[in-house]
Order: C-alpha cells, then structure tokens, then sequence
C-alpha cells in the first residue's frame, strides 16, 4: 500500500461526493477529464513516492546548516525538486494566461498534498513561491509581473513572505521595517524580519521576497503598512542578475520539526541599500497580503491533514502485521500472537486517526472547491454566497486540522509503541512537523477571534444562515437512508446550539469578554463542520453500496462507521464547549496574573 | 521566579492539603519536621537549579553515542550525576536500614521531581537504580543483598529493568529469553532485550540489569517466567569488579525526547557465557518485578506532570514579560503593546496548565502517601484499604498526567507561538520528553484494561466502594463553604455515573466486548480522580483564606479559580465517555481491517 495517499478514497471524496465531474464540464476547466487527471495523479504519486519519500528522514537528521552568510542543503533536496520541476508540476497553481496547467484548485491541493505527506519541508519551498506568484500576478505592476511572474511560475526563482518581526509576530500593527521613497519610485528597505521560511537557501538562483513595510509619514498601526517586492539579488533591466541587494541572513531558527525547510532572520538593508519596489498602493499592503489569506490557511489545514495522514497509513499498515498478544478471551499462551489491529483499543486508535483525516480532509477539498466555482461562476449571487461561506469555513480550514490531526499522529505513535517514539520510524517526525501549523499563519487563538468576533457576525450573521443551508441541503440527501436519520437529527441540533451561541454572544456589550472562549467555539464550530463533512459521505457510500459493486463493500462500510463514530465520539464533544461560549464564562477571563503561582 | 518548582504551591499540597505534619509524627519518620524537610527541599532545588537545568538542552541535542560497542555520554551529565550523588541523595528513597535517608516516599518524590522537572534524562538512570535496589531488597537472597545492595543504594552502580524483547513488548508471556541452569545454582542466560534504558552507559562502574527470563522446562505463558539479576561486570567474591558478563551492546534507539537516558538493545549471551542469579523462586518472575509496578507507574505519572511544570513556569513567565498586541476593545494602534498574559486566550492557556499540572500533581502525592501510610500503619484493615484504593489509583496515576501534562506542554508551546516551536526554548524539548510517559510501563491502552476489567471489579468492586468513602469525605470537609456546593454535587453526580458504568460492564457476558472502551472510561474516571483532586485543594484554599493571611490572597483564588476552572471547563467531558462504555457502543470493536482503506 502506498504511505502518501489512499487513491480509493481520493476518487471517492471528488468523483462521488463533491461531483468533481461537474465542474470539468466549465470551459474553464475543459482541457480535462477524469482519465487525464488520473494520469497527472499517477505522475505525481510516482515523483513523491520516489523522489521525496526516501529522504524526508535522512532530510529530517541533517537539517540547513548555516554557512559563511548562505545556507547549505543536502543534494537530495535538490534533487527532489528538480524532479518536481522537470516534470512541470511549479505550473499547476496557475491560470493558463500566465503559463500555467489551470487545473482546479482541489486537483491541484490533492496533487501537491502527495509531496506535502512525503516530505513537506521540501513542499514548503514550492508552496510559498506559489503564493507570491499569485499575490504578484494579482496585485503587481505589468512591470513587475513582466520581470519576476514568469520565473516564479516556472520554480526558476522562489518566493517567500516576510510579514512577522522580533517585536511583533501576530501583531503586525507594530512592525517597524521601513520604506522610504527614492526619487525613482523605488523605495530603501530597512529592518528585521523574523520566522521567514525559506528566507535563505542555495535552491534558487533569486528569491524574492514579498516584504511588509511602513512608509514614514503613513498612518499608524495597520493602516500604514504597504507591500514590498524585494528580491534577494538586482534584476536587470534584461532580465539578467545583478548586484546582491542587501538581504542579510542573521540567524536561522531551529524548529522542532519540518526541518528542512530553513526558518530565518532577515536583516533588510545590512550592508548597503536594499532597494524594494511597491507591490499595489502604498498603505493597502495588509489587504493585498490578505488577498491569499484564504487559500493559504486551506493549504496549511491541508499540510495538517497530509501529516497526518502519512501518520495514519504507517500506523495502519505496521498494526496490520505486527503480531503481539493475544484475544481477551484467549487463556492459552501458547497459541501464536495476533496482529495488534485485532485489538480493540488500536482499532479505537485507528478509527480515530480516519475519522479526523478523512474528515479534514473532504473540508479541504470542499473548500477548494468552492474557490474553483466562483472562478466559473457567472451568477452574482452564488458568488456572493460562496464567499461568505468560505470565509466562515477558513479559520476552521486552518484550525480544526492543527488541532485533531496532530492528536491523529499522537495517536499514530501510540499504535508503535516504543517504536513510535523513535527517529527510526517516522511517525514521531511526522507528529512534530504537524505542531507547527497551530502557529503558522494564524494562530489557534487569531482563529478563534475572527470566526466568533467577526465571521459568525458579519452582514447580521448571513454566512451562519448559508452553512445551515448547505448543511440543510445535505441532511436532504440523506433522507433516503434510514440508517442516517439519527445523525441528521443530531447534526441538526448542534448546528442550532450554534446558532444560539452565537446569538448569545453577538448580544453582549462587553466584546473582551464575549470573545474570552472563542477559541473553544471555534473548537466546537469546527467539530459540527466535520460531522456536516463526515453525513455527506455517509450520503455518498449508501449511495455507493446501493449501486452494488462488491469490491467496494468494505470501503464504503468502512465510511459509514467512520461517520457513526464521529457522530458518537466526537460531535457530543462540542456541546460542553458552546455551553461554555454561551454562558460568558468568565472563570480564565477574570483571572490575574498573581494568581497563577501566587506571587 | 524558579522554572522547576513552585515552592509555594509545594507546601500547600504537603502542609495545607495533605496533613504531612500528621505523618511526621508517627516514629517511622521522627528524625524529620518540617524545617529540616525544608532544608532539604532547599538543597535540592539549588542543586537541580545549578547543575542539572542548565546542560538539558545540550544534553538533548548532544544524545549519547554508540562508540567501539560501548556508550559515550557528555561531561556536562557526569558532573551531574556526581553532583547529586555527593550530596548524598542517592539515598533518598530507602529506609534506614539499609542506608537510607528513610523519608517519607511523598517528600522523596518532591525532592526528586525538582531533578526531573529540570533535567529528566539524567535523573532516569537514578530512578531507574533505586527501582532495581527495592526489587532486590524485597525479594533478594541475602547473599545477592550483600554483594549488590549497598553498591547501588549508594549509586556506585546503576540498575536496569530488562522486560521487552523485539517480538515480545507488552506481551511478556511471548519473550523467549533462556536461563539454563547450572551446576552451582547459577543461570546461564541468553537472549536478546529491547527498549532497556540505561542498558549502557560510562557512568558507574557497574550495571546490574533486572532481567526477566524463562527457565526451559517451565510452564507456558507469563506462569514460567523468572527474575534474575545479570551484572554487566562479574564481581568477585570479595566485592571488587572481575570478567565482562558477556552482555552486549547492540544497538541504540534514537528517541524523539528523553534522548540523553540511552535505550539500548542488549545481546545477552553474545560472544560467550552470560551469568545470572535467580532473585525471588523460579516461575515468580513476573510477581515480583510487579512488586515495584505501583511505585513505578506513579513515578511516570509524576515524571510527566513535572516536565508540563516545566512547560507552565516557563510559558507563565513568558506570557508575563513579553509585550504583543492590545486589548480587544482598544482600537489606538500608538499606545504600548500589552503584556500577553492580559489576552483572554493566553489566560485559558495557562489555566489549563494549572489545572492539568496542579491536579496531577496532588494525585501523585496524595497515592505516594498512601504508601507512606501503609508503612506507618498498623491497623490491617487500613492497610487493606489503602491497598485497594492504591491499587485503583495506580492506573490513574500512570495515564491521566501522561495524557493531559502533555496536552499541557503542547499549550506552553502555543503560548511561546513561534518561538515555543524552536529548539532555541524549552518547551519543545518538555513535550517531546512528555510523549514517552504513555507508552513505557504499561501503555495507554494496557492501564485502560487494567482499570476497567480488573481494578474497578475486584473484590466485587471494594475498591471503587473505598474511592466512594473517599471522595464522599471529602465532600464533607467543603460542607462549610457555599461556593463550593455546586462542585459537590457535580463531582458526586460523576461518581455515580461512574460506578453505573462499571455496573454495565460488569454485567456483559462478553469480555471482549465490555472492555472494548476501556481506555476512555480510563480518561472518564481520571477526570473524576482529579475534580477530586481539585475539590480538596479548594477546601484547603478556602481555610486558608478563612485564616486570613493577606499576602496569600491571590495564591488562594488562584485555586478556587482553578477548580471552578476544572469543574466546568473539563469534568463535563466525562459524561459523554461513560455512556459510550456504558452503553458498550461497538463502532470500533466491529471495524474489519478492510474498512479502514478499503483494501
């Protein structure tokens, strides 16, 4: 079996439950059908499987070193994504305008996630080139875009985005790199940028980095910082490299895990002038970084997800054969030992590990999936509708994967045992690359805030009131299956706590103290979504056992359980913690800082 | 403010909570008060402070090396292990009669835990040595007493327990290692032991390993399996150091934390005749290296709260010292950045550490006086009481601080936000040691077995009558004060949830099938232990803030809020996992090995 993805489940998520078929019928989307897909996915899953796959331990080991000003990688890396680009996959992200496949977004996040459950630090490098590509293509200048787009695209050039400084990392109202105007239009880059992936490596030829900076003058907090290009090495005006820009590299962090992609310290300016060039208008930086918020929050969910997964098929495939024990009931020693998946607690484990990936998962495609159709949409209001809705699904895109993801590779290394617990298997790697998407562009807490504090609410609460349709919609579907009444009834009332709490806290003057347990509500919110995920593909295999293939009868009960014990396991969970957000309980809220210790 | 121990919280468990001056009275420990036990208290929080804290993460990033078959550790743990042994603490955890310092086992865990917390990868191999001299004390012929004991209790030499083999982990009725008798009442052992920690190290002169091993001939199962002590080096008749003992060094696990304690893979018998002494009768192996199992499995819980200790002193007092973002309603982007102590999810953060770390911690103190009291105790039917009780805590003990201290160390993490996840800060390095506590001495899933289908039904379930009487006392002492009412009823109701539970499952034909939940009913009832837990502290928190020290205020209504923070944020959560065991619910017992893919 493969460790990277379970391609029946792949086909099952788009072809039976998000009806990807539908959506290759757009022009937009004409170049392709099921089969051509299937090929691209097969390419793919070879690239990630042979290139990235076996060195994601040795890569893990032996992490960037910091040498004489630059950073040094092991030639596995780049191997790796030479393979990547050669094979043409730095273009599957993009519209054909500027060179790229123009594939749908929840193909290209399926594609990518392959190399993501392989071996994500190398990923990380692609991923962000691919956001500052898109962000450049939406907001930069015909010039700009004329000298750096299409190296972005072809993976010639990587990108990175500077946002975080020392002083302030989710507080970007206080960064303090500065931009001062040259006569030029040019502008003189000057601070220190903090936690910035893949702020140096010997992988590119250029980096270009996609900087926050203030305009002296501007006005203060948020509303003055504007967005920089500023390339690691002097473009010409023919294209060709020039001088070294001053971009220093101060330091690299030496995270816990996703080791190989380095995280650095960045002094603008060291050295000489730094020269940037505005990305949009001065003082929209924030917007226009923005822009991409959505689809980079997806991605890190999905890198969640992709983790764990890699997690989950390890785990499943060693308690397939590793005998251990014996039946409860079995008194006779010397019969031979079982395979531990015949026991009820790594079945538990394991069950466990399915429900929250495959769950999080088909978030994440619906999710990118919603982005692909409102790029063919034509109607106004369906767009309308679907922005509204993903907005409101991307804290919890981003969040609810963090956090029961990294429980599933928890839960990954309990099946090993002690082997679990060792650099030998990687399960215990892959458990630590996962703690970081908690931090990374957002926090759990900065989650929490914008679903309660400002999704839940916005336009008098019309995104709430399109999740109830859509979930509505599906609950539908599953009239005709018997065996789903009782989760859609219990669907239904959790949506309705919801609903209640978030009335509960929209009628509160105080908003610290309405918003003290948001985290915990995005907790809950994200758990009833799930479920929602998890009934529509409870829908999709009674469908599918209805149609009669008798190959598939083990998968698609295998689905069925996995969403009763979602229903039964998981969704009662949410209850406690909205009662909690409803009541404004205030017992973490009040507390002193004295109090703590006592001193 | 120290990063190993809160001095303060420490004497309000012992003094204000637990009664230790009660116990001090009793002729067993007259050669201590509380003074003395304060100096002592003093000297070992210096000496942790000083020479065990400041090496652990060059320790860790520095693990021991497998060289010309032996181990090379750094000079930094020598110095260590060395400091601690000059200060006499060595003998810390036995009685006077053997030269020890015959403390109460509460104190001796508080003492030790000050070394854990600040280093725990050194302080294992002292752990793990005092383990070995109780076994052998207990079950030891005197001959082997002589020769060995002193050596150890002084930590001349380390001790280790050699359980696991490759094919045989939680299954020791499966390990196949051989002990042929010899002429001379000797063994001639041979086989191979996996997961030995300390198995080999260049810190004593000697090792002596506690291995479990089958005499041919014997019965099947865990009925033929027998103790016997295997020295690394022989030793003479006249105490000095003789042959190698044929125990070879195989190999080293690399350990995703903890990494500075070695874990080998030992070849006994490798390269020529390997000989051990039978300890105890043949065939009672497994009986008494279990001798020890309560006080083992309380250490790991105790091990683990003290690494989330780490994590909370640590996250606490980076909260209160680094400025980022502003209050929710302040919308002035010009004023100061506030502390992020202030912001209401910062606060849940390190709330649920307290609780999670506070109410671990009394439950390891509050079942290693249990023991203290069984040793002053002569009244028998206390003594079978106790028994009991601790016989039910135990599980408890082992599993609840592994699960939730380690939730906890992920939320110190979280505080710390990009910084927590670098190896630059401890906290990663905490968690990642926390990870091993659910797995060594009994998995997560074998203590759920444990709790469910032996200790709660024993003796037609006297134990869980006794935890009844227990809690119900409790109850009874927060009589006086009304704030406390509603947890009362709360915890009473829980309890008798409880016990319906065990009754449910009690009354199921089918084993297999009524403990097939049993690790979340061992998470339920943890919860229920350690409301209990928190229940006690706030009675005494109450008293004292009846008593009216007023610099002690805050110190006091940090508990309360602790407690009214675990009642209602954490305790509901038990509910819902008792109905799935109560209603025996076979979602994951029925699942097939081919549902889970498909394949």
């Amino acid at each position: 079996m493969s460790m990277i993805v379970n391609r029946r489940d792949l086909d099952f998520m788009f072809y039976e439950t998000l009806d990807l078929d539908k959506l290759l019928q757009s022009e937009r989307y004409s170049d392709y059908d099921r089969e051509s897909l299937d090929a691209m996915m097969d390419l793919c899953q070879s690239i990630a499987e042979e290139e990235f796959l076996p060195f994601a331990s040795k890569l893990d080991a032996n992490e960037p070193q910091f040498v004489d000003g630059g950073v040094e990688t092991i030639p596995e890396l780049k191997q790796a994504i030479n393979a990547f680009k050669d094979a043409g996959l730095c273009t599957s992200g993009y519209d054909a305008d500027i060179g790229g496949m123009q594939l749908p977004w929840m193909v290209d996040q399926a594609m990518n996630g392959m190399f993501v459950c392989a071996n994500n630090p190398v990923h990380t490098y692609l991923f962000l080139t691919q956001g500052v590509a898109n962000m450049l293509n939406v907001c930069g200048s015909d010039e700009l875009k004329d000298k750096y787009l299409g190296k972005l695209v072809e993976g010639e050039w990587f990108g990175t985005m500077c946002l975080s400084e020392p002083q302030a990392g989710s507080s970007l109202a206080d960064i303090r790199t500065k931009a001062e105007p040259l006569a030029d239009g040019r502008y003189k880059i000057s601070g220190t940028k903090m936690w910035i992936s893949g702020g140096e490596q010997d992988l590119s030829d250029n980096i270009v980095h996609m900087v926050l900076a203030k305009v002296p003058g501007g006005p203060g907090g948020v509303r003055g910082i504007s967005l920089f290009l500023v390339p690691k090495v002097s473009v010409n005006e023919d294209g060709s490299l020039g001088e070294h820009n001053n971009v220093a590299l101060a330091g690299l962090n030496h995270k816990m895990g996703n080791r190989g992609t380095t995280n650095t310290l960045l002094n603008f300016g060291e050295g000489g002038d730094c020269v940037g060039y505005l990305v949009g208008n001065e003082n929209e930086g924030l917007a226009n970084m923005f822009h991409m918020m959505n689809e980079a929050r997806i991605s890190v969910g999905q890198a969640a997800v992709m983790s764990a997964l890699g997690g989950y098929l390890y785990s499943l495939d060693y308690a397939r054969n590793r005998p251990q024990g014996r039946h409860l009931a079995e008194k006779n020693p010397d019969l031979p030992q079982v395979m531990i998946s015949e026991h009820a607690d790594i079945k538990r484990m394991l069950m466990t590990q399915k429900a929250f990936v495959e769950g999080a998962q088909l978030l994440m495609y619906y999710s990118a999936q919603i982005i692909d159709q409102q790029k063919v949409s034509t109607d106004s209001d369906q767009h309308r509708r679907m922005s509204l809705l993903l907005d409101l699904l991307t804290p919890i895109c981003k969040s609810w994967p963090s956090e029961y993801c990294l429980e599933a590779n928890k839960l990954a290394i309990q099946v090993l045992g002690g082997y679990g617990y060792t650099r030998e298997y990687p399960v215990e790697r892959l458990y630590r690359d996962n703690r970081l998407n908690h931090i990374h562009e957002g926090t759990w807490g900065i989650q929490g805030l914008d679903i309660l504090g400002r999704k839940m609410q916005m336009q008098d609460g019309a995104a709430v009131a399109i999740l109830r349709e859509e979930i509505q919609s599906t609950i539908e579907s599953a009239v005709g299956h018997s065996a789903l009444a009782e989760h859609c009834t219990q669907l239904e009332a959790s949506l309705t706590q919801m609903e209640e709490t978030v009335h509960a806290v929209a009628a509160c003057g105080d908003k610290s103290l309405a918003l003290a347990n948001a985290t915990i509500f995005l907790d809950a919110a994200g758990h009833i979504v799930i479920a929602w995920m998890w009934l529509k593909q409870a829908v999709a295999a009674s469908n599918g056992l209805g149609s009669g293939d008798a190959g598939d009868v083990a998968f698609y009960k295998g689905k069925l359980a996995a969403t009763k014990f979602f229903f039964r396991y998981e969704l009662p969970k949410s209850s406690a913690g909205l009662s909690l957000v409803a009541g404004l309980d205030s017992t973490c809220y009040d507390l002193t800082a004295e109090q703590f210790l006592g001193a």
